[in-house]
Formats: C-alpha cells, sequence, structure tokens
C-alpha cells in the first residue's frame, strides 16, 4: 500500500529536534511492506495541513501522522483530519473517564479536555505512556493514522496497537539486508553490479555512498517472509560473486564490530600506535562493547618525542625519512609490537591537513602499517610480519584524512584478521 | 521567502539514515530569515520528484534539495530539476577539468562525467569535499538551489557557497551569535535567561540542548549588519551576567578549539591517559589544526597491564581501589606527568555499560582527574596540582557516557586553564 509519513510541528521546520519518529516508522513500515513513497512535515497550522493531507492522498491510500495531539491550542491534528475525511469529532466515554482518573488528585485543565474527543467513524489507539490515545481514520479507501508526537508515546502505541491493525491489512511481506563494503567507491561497485541492477524487478538492488564505505541494499516483497529472504539470499551470492572482495558485512554492521568479533571469537589482542588521528583508530574500536578483552592499548604519538620515547621509532629514521614516511610507520608499529606483544599492531602517520604540507610530503599523504602475529592472520607457522601501505588523498580537509586513515587501518586489520595480505616476514 | 526543504533518497523512505540535513538547513535558512515551511522527502524517481517540485512551487518560492547529485544512475535530482525548470544540461568545462583530475592516477568510470554537466543557466555551487558540484537554477521568480546528500559534503557546501548566496538574496541582514555553555542543563540556562526570552522581540534568544552542552543564540534582523551586531551585542553583555560562568564561547566554538587556543597562546603542553574513553580525548583535541605544537600524547590504557606499564599505575591501587576509582584516576594523571612532562596530564577511569558494572560500581560511574603544573592555571609558583572528579550517571548508553566524559575532560581542562580550579599542591 502507498503510504506517506506526516509530521506535524512547527519545532521540526525550526530544525530544533531531530526527527526520529519518521526513520522509526519508515523501518517498521518497510518491514511490514508499507511502501513508503513520501515524508511530509508542515508546521502547526490547519490550512496547510488539511490542504497537504489532500495531495498526498492524490498519491498515497495511507498516511500515518505524528504530532499535534496534545491539550493545547497549537494541537490541531486531530480536528483538521477529522476534517479531511468528513467526519466530526464525539466525546469518548473511555477516553474522558481515562483521563480523569489520570487528573485524579491533581487540577485537569479545561484543554485536556479536547483529548477525549474523538471523529465519530475512527478506531481508537490506547496511550499506555501519555495522555492524548492516538486514531485511525477512513474514507473511501484512504485512511489516516493519528499517533502523538513524543517518540515514547508513538513508539510504544506503535507497537502495542498500530502495528497489530496494519499486520491485519497487509497481504505481502519485505525481507531486506544491507551489504557494507570498504575500499571501492560507490561508481565502481555500481558499474559492477549493473546488469544486476537494470534487471531488477524483485529483489530490488541499490547503493548508497556512505562516509566509511559503499553499501547495497537488496529487497524483496513477496507473499510470505520465507520466500522474500530466499530471495534476497540468493542474490547476495551473486552480489558477491562480483563484489565480495570489498564486502565485510551482509548484516549491516560496522567494521569495528565485524573486527571486534574475530578478534574476540580467536581470542585475539590489538593495540594501535596513531600520529595523525590520535586516538580515534582504538576509540572507534572502544565503540564495541565487550570489546576489554581484545583492546590492549592505543598510544596516540603526535610529537617525535612520544614515538621515540614510547615506540622506539629512532631518531635517524625520523631524521632521515621523516615522520610521515613508510619507515616511521613500520618502526611504530614494530615498537608497538615489541612493547604491547599484542597480535595485531596498527599504526599511522600523516599529514592530515590543512596546513604543514610540502611539495614532497603533501597533506593527504598517509601511511598505515600493520605488525603482527601469524596467528592474526589464522596460521600456525609464528614469528610476525608486517606490511605498510602508502594512501595520497587530494583533499585538505582535515577532518576526512584523518577519517580517511581510520578507516584504512580498519581495512586493513579486518583483511589481516581474514588472512588476505601478502606480506614479506619480518 | 516561503521556502521548502526537499530530500531525495531511496534510503531515507526505508529508515536507513536519519535526515540530519534538513535539521541542518532549517536551522540555517531560519538564521537567514527564510521561512521554512515544508519537509519533504522523495525517493529516487524521476516522476515523483518532478510531480512534488511543481506542487512546492504551488506555495513556496524556493527549494532547497539534498541528495540525488551523484555519478549513479539512481542519482536524478539535476536532470529532474532542469526537466522541472525548462531548462537543459550542458558540459561545464571547469567541473570536467575538476572532475579529471579528481581522478588522475585512478579510473575515472563513465558514469562519474555525468557530474560535469549542468543547466545551462545554473550558478554551480563548488564542492570542495567531493566530487558532485551543486547548483541554482530559477525560472520566473522560483528557484530551486540543489545540494548533495553526505552531510559532510552539504554543509561544507553550504557554508562555503550557498550561504553567500542566499545572504545576497534578503533585503535585511540576519546577525546573530551563538554562545556556548559547558556544565550546566539547558532547563537551568533557560531559566536563568527566561524573562530575557519572554521580553524577546529583538534581538531574539534561543536556547538549544545539545550534546556538548547547551547553546545560546542571539539573533538580531536589521536593516544593516552594524545595526544587528550592536544589538546582539548588547545582549551578549546581559547574558553574560546571568550565565557567565558556563559559557566558553560566544563565536560558536568547540570547546578543544577553544582549549586548544589556550594552550598554543601560553606555550602550554597537554596529555592524555583514558581508560574507558579510549583515546577520544585526544582524537577529539586533535580536530583542531595546529594542534601538534601543544598535544604531546594520548594514552589508551584500556587494559590494566597497560595501566601499570604505561603510567605505573600500582598493583596494590588497582586491587585495593579498582581500576575505576578516584585513586586510579590520580595515578594515571601523575604517571603520564612524570613520563611526559606536559602541563596538563588528564586522566579518565570509568564504566561506559552496557555491561560491567556491580552494585558498588555501577555502569556511569566515571572519574576525571588533571595533573597540571602551576603554569598551566596561570600561575608562577611552580611545582604541580592535582584533582580528581567522580560523576555518577543513570544511563547505560555505552557512547553517551563516553562522549560525556570526554566532555568532562574538556570541561576541566578549560576551568584549569581558566585558573578557576581550587585543588590541593600535590
Amino acid at each position: 500500500m502507498k503510504t506517506a509519513i506526516l509530521s506535524v510541528g512547527t519545532e521540526i521546520l525550526f530544525g530544533q529536534i531531530v526527527n526520529t519518529n519518521t526513520v522509526y516508522l519508515s523501518q517498521q513500515l518497510n518491514l511490514l511492506g508499507y511502501d513508503v513513497m513520501y515524508h511530509y512535515t508542515v508546521g502547526d497550522n490547519t490550512t496547510r495541513l488539511k490542504e497537504m493531507i489532500d495531495y498526498i492522498f492524490h498519491d498515497c491510500d495511507l498516511i500515518l501522522t505524528t504530532g499535534g495531539l496534545g491539550p493545547t491550542q497549537d494541537d490541531l491534528t486531530k480536528e483538521t483530519v477529522c476534517e479531511a475525511l468528513h467526519d466530526k469529532l464525539v466525546e469518548n466515554e473511555d477516553a474522558m473517564n481515562k483521563l480523569k482518573s489520570h487528573f485524579t488528585g491533581s487540577v485537569m485543565t479545561e484543554n485536556n479536555k479536547k483529548q477525549a474527543y474523538f471523529p465519530s467513524r475512527a478506531v481508537i489507539f490506547k496511550n499506555k505512556t501519555g495522555t492524548a490515545p492516538g486514531f485511525a481514520l477512513s474514507e473511501n479507501g484512504k485512511m489516516v493514522i493519528c499517533m502523538p508526537g513524543p517518540p515514547g508515546e508513538m513508539t510504544a502505541m506503535f507497537e502495542n496497537e498500530v502495528r497489530p491493525f496494519l499486520e491485519k491489512m497487509q497481504d505481502s511481506v519485505i525481507f531486506y539486508k544491507t551489504v557494507r563494503t570498504i575500499g571501492s567507491e560507490e561508481s565502481r561497485i555500481e558499474t559492477e553490479l549493473l546488469d544486476l541492477i537494470d534487471q531488477q524487478t524483485d529483489p530490488t538492488i541499490a547503493t548508497y555512498a556512505k562516509e566509511t564505505g559503499c553499501t547495497v541494499r537488496v529487497a524483496s516483497k513477496r507473499k510470505t517472509r520465507e520466500e522474500a529472504e530466499k530471495a534476497v539470499d540468493e542474490m547476495l551470492v551473486r552480489i558477491n560473486e562480483r563484489i565480495g572482495e570489498y564486502v565485510y558485512s551482509t548484516e549491516d554492521e560496522d567494521i569495528e564490530q565485524v573486527i571486534a568479533k574475530k578478534l574476540l571469537a580467536k581470542n585475539l589482542t590489538i593495540s594501535s600506535a596513531e600520529s595523525c588521528t590520535a586516538g580515534l583508530f582504538s576509540a572507534t574500536l572502544a565503540n564495541v562493547p565487550g570489546i576489554s578483552a581484545a583492546l590492549n592499548r592505543g598510544i596516540a604519538t603526535y610529537s617525535n618525542e612520544a614515538k621515540m620515547q614510547e615506540l622506539g621509532v629512532k631518531e635517524e629514521t625520523l631524521e632521515k625519512y621523516g615522520a610521515v614516511s613508510a619507515e616511521t610507520a613500520l618502526e611504530m608499529a614494530a615498537g608497538l609490537a615489541e612493547k604491547t606483544g599484542s597480535d595485531l599492531c596498527l599504526s599511522v602517520t600523516g599529514i592530515a591537513g590543512p596546513d604543514g604540507g610540502t611539495p614532497e610530503k603533501p597533506v593527504g599523504l598517509i601511511y598505515v602499517a600493520a605488525n603482527y602475529s601469524s596467528r592474526a592472520a589464522g596460521k600456525d607457522e609464528g614469528g610476525r610480519q608486517e606490511i605498510v601501505l602508502e594512501y595520497r588523498r587530494k583533499t585538505q580537509n582535515r577532518e576526512w584524512n584523518r577519517r580517511f586513515s581510520v578507516m584504512r587501518m580498519m581495512e586493513l586489520a579486518n583483511k589481516i584478521l581474514d588472512g588476505k595480505i601478502e606480506s614479506h616476514k619480518k
């Protein structure tokens, strides 16, 4: 069913709140098999709200609204929806009793009473966490479902009342998986998948560029969840044949989660030595709960002095090759390995910008190195191996270069753990 | 001018991303004096997008779009806007050259080229942080401004190109300052300013709760910039009388920028030792360009072994008081001071959650300590001082607790640098 989500509230138009209701409802409705075609937001204004409802119905059959059900005079959604669907408000005895009991022992101001009035044809949805109930109202095959704006009230009402109501109305199910990749531009991923995307009817395939790498969404809409799941899984096999080398998750996980899982499963330890990123890699890895069993330490050696003292980088190396060099990156990783004995020791040094570049060492020059035990790479031959990678970025943007560096460290860690790195034995 | 924000992208309708672009643009446009009347979201579909543009123009004169400018075939915004405003696409030489240079040394797939085509009447906006430029296109007093979807690219383009463009279109000038505070709840800030807020006509005063602390925006809309600036400055004096103790910037700076400025101005050095935040403090501080002159090192000592080895925390201390204790936090800071000699040595240890809490040491228990030279506090008496602060948070949310910890370290660092900390001499 073609569906729109309509948020009501001037505060949203001022940018005062992030509209998480719409994100939640979009996810839920898609999972239930409703096609969310549009999101709309309008202020607390009867004329514009009514006009918008009329307009939305030219292409959609179902509107879910949030907001504007409360007791104050700028709460107009119920009245306006009632008018748009040619009904009138009548007092609901249950709702009035519940409202009165809610205010037992305190004064109920007169404006609260309007929360007990509903369109005469409405199906009412209880609000267990607040005072304003919701409702569904329909006319000639078009339906509006109204819910309160506070996210806690809305989600509780959706789960307890609206979802079962919507499930009864449905005849198909959508299932989707989100494939996360790293190390390739969106344009290359799309080119690899182009014939699959072009042939798509069901499952559908869509690519999205994210800061952390390109994401591919595979979705199927079928009669049953089993059928949809099977169609998605079959398509995932074909996608993996094309772009498998870049895929790190088909479960929409972040790469630090994937790395943490592998470390914990194999009982491996990790440490990092960071220059330009100054701790951002270790901090990102520590996003994952339970990482303390694997994460030994992170050393942000911003100064040359710190690189020498903490990691044993040689003064000659810094003088001869510079702090931003393959040699320094390798010595940082080696020094860290010696100090911590961690299975996987990663290092990074680079020129994040916007200043500090020279013709030979421009902003955007980044070295990522690793020094790791054979166990980390899934081998039993003993000893350690090392690798260093060079990147040259065109942007002067400090934040981007630093995040890029962290993602390259993640990519390298993941590849090592997958045994996909060919590196020379130390 | 009546304005709508139109987000383009099927991923938004699936609820896969939170639409922060709309929040940002709503805030910015309102500050510039544009009336944001509606938010719309539509998927990657030419027909529906064109229909929506036509519809929006029945009530609005300006549409800002985000998304759908990239290289892939589901990026349709430019083509559709061009069609809706009766123009045709022509190759832009500058954009093509920039695109080619971006891909120097790597392969530019054919689909990338479409990013160098624009409507013939368009004003083009450069994209310094990505490949897809934006543009403004108008017809008969109606205008569409198109920007890319990735938030980093969009905000950079808005700040550098679109905002000045929009400012020129206005007949009055809005001037505003953003006061940043730390260490107080929004409700307290609002209560302190309530009479000023209630009396407001111009300048207007608005408070916003942010993760990093409460922000107060003071804005004036006048004929000239000078008049507006004077009105804002006068109001700032009154605001500072009320809440000055919490204010760390009236220039909308992040606290790490304010701290970095003070460190660099006084030629001071800083180092950090982090447990639960695992490098997030040092990484945040390193957001600031030029910090390398002040930031010596950051040590993320996640394991007890690391705390002992790196910072000389005593085994007895860890056994007797635990890793999360005032004693451990102080020893971490002291060990760091001994090792680095940095003027300002900060440490943190806490239980971020969601697991790992006990009845005596629940999730949300955080200790922040500092060990600092008298120079850091602006005094010449020599020697070092130390302080430790305890926080007990109710939330189990790992990310929130970690960010909260970083902000408390920032708050403490800033207070020390302002000479506002009374602490016992070591």
